[in-house]
């Protein structure tokens, strides 16, 4: 059991990881910190958290985890505040979407990243946002990713593993860099393409309407581009290096795509409409796994 | 009341317009003709048809509607077969999703478009296919866009729309052309970004596994690259004009939003995300009504 647990940054998912701590008994108090005041008193109304602060320090001060929840490009600032108040005995750990730009934060404030301090990422996003849309059950099957580094504890990490899986998640670990790499593909890459889609189709809409003739596929389709507009610009800042890349590499096979259409080359299009679909279904039969 | 409705490609399409016409009591008889006998027999079994010809001829002999519900690819052949046994007394209507192609087909076969030929697309598709998946209230709620011609039959055109909102659809009426820009733009060109990032990825998942870490909102993203490979490669030929110059513009802004990321323009991609959460919200708001 955790005595004092403190949630830095009281949303979707900082909200959901107190949330689901409690309702399994995990945790004995939690501390809800946040610059955002109203956020504060929603999480006490709601009773996701026990005590609220607006400092990190205060917040933090006797807590025996402390998980960071901030959107990515907070993190800094909260290592900041952090490092004068930092404790030997607690466990730090944070919910970042993306790994080597807070590791490198780490390092800029601390010198070196603390060995107490376990990276990590739970992949359970939502297009809701706030802690009125958290849920003790948010991370019930989903993975969660840690990304420790060679002079992390050992302890430090099977606790916080620990606590992932009690919270019903599905946990790896894996080299920062990888982590970057994968999430950068699968997620932060069709985040970009759909935000843009949508855009670039919002303002034809404004000239001429479009929309209302949108049906199933294409709800689906954006369903990301209702996601908080300034999580997905710090997550596009923070790992830019890894993005960037595969949206030149998806311009060049759109590029393809569009000769293959322009030229009418049917049996090549084909084949990589066959080779897409059979793609999706390896995913799907691993999503059932 | 429809005597005898003829249904030239009995899958999903063709299947869901059978089915959902007897549901209704607005046909007496229901002919299926299909290239394919194995179609042919699950329909008679299903019950969606209640008879069956592989001969477009000998299907729609004494026909008084005639849906043709092929594959765009397959219309003009259709059409040609059609030519000899083409009946005065009879509507004929189609439902492929592309339309300035089907109207050149029709004037390839025909040297004009005849009267009683009304050019139909309903947009309902779905990532299923095959009559299996057809079902009677398929087209409740959707839309389905009419584009006659100035020569098409004022009377034939009245008789298929009325058809379409008995089987529930709301139904409007479009230039053949601006049908064909504004599909390209909300249905065709996301199903061209779906194909190729899932065969993208598919390469990268063989090379080192990336699909487990994918969550709910790459699979909804991705859900259209599961749809049927032949149906898509035909409407890409069909529609190339004006997907292609889609494409073209869509890279162009992908390569702007890649700039942003790597130049660390934080407001103007904040801008660009917010502009896009809000165009997805007034498409929502107008699915509702």
């Amino acid at each position: 059991v955790i005595e004092r647990l403190c949630v830095i940054g009281v949303g979707l998912i900082g909200g959901s990881i107190a949330r689901g701590a409690r309702a399994r008994g995990l945790v004995r108090t939690v501390v809800g910190v946040d610059l955002d005041g109203g956020n504060l008193d929603k999480a006490l109304r709601l009773g996701v958290i026990d005590l609220a602060s607006r400092e990190v320090a205060e917040g933090t001060a006797g807590a025996d985890l402390v998980m960071i929840a901030t959107p990515v490009g907070a993190i800094e600032g909260v290592l900041r505040e952090l490092q004068p108040v930092w404790s030997e005995r607690a466990i730090y750990t944070d919910a970042g979407s993306t790994k080597i730009n807070v590791i490198a934060a780490a390092e800029r404030v601390f010198g070196a990243v603390p060995p107490n301090f376990v990276p990590g990422h739970p992949i359970a996003g939502a297009e809701r946002s706030g802690v009125e849309a958290s849920t003790a059950d948010l991370y019930a099957g989903k993975r969660v990713i840690l990304t420790p580094l060679a002079l992390t504890d050992t302890e430090a990490t099977a606790r916080v593993e620990a606590l992932w899986r009690e919270l019903g998640a599905k946990v790896s670990r894996m080299e920062p860099r990888h982590h970057d790499e994968v999430l950068a593909a699968t997620s932060h890459l069709p985040h970009v393409l759909a935000f843009v889609l949508t855009e670039m189709l919002g303002r034809k809409d404004e000239q001429r309407e479009i929309f209302q003739y949108a049906a199933g596929g294409f709800r689906d389709f954006t369903r990301i581009a209702s996601s908080d507009p300034g999580m997905w610009r710090d997550i596009c800042l923070a790992n830019g290096r890894e993005i960037v890349p595969l949206i030149e590499q998806y311009r060049e096979a759109l590029k393809q795509a569009a000769e293959l259409i322009a030229e009418g080359r049917a049996e090549e299009l084909h084949a990589l409409f066959s080779q897409a679909r059979g793609a999706r279904q390896r995913f799907l039969d691993q999503l059932e796994k």
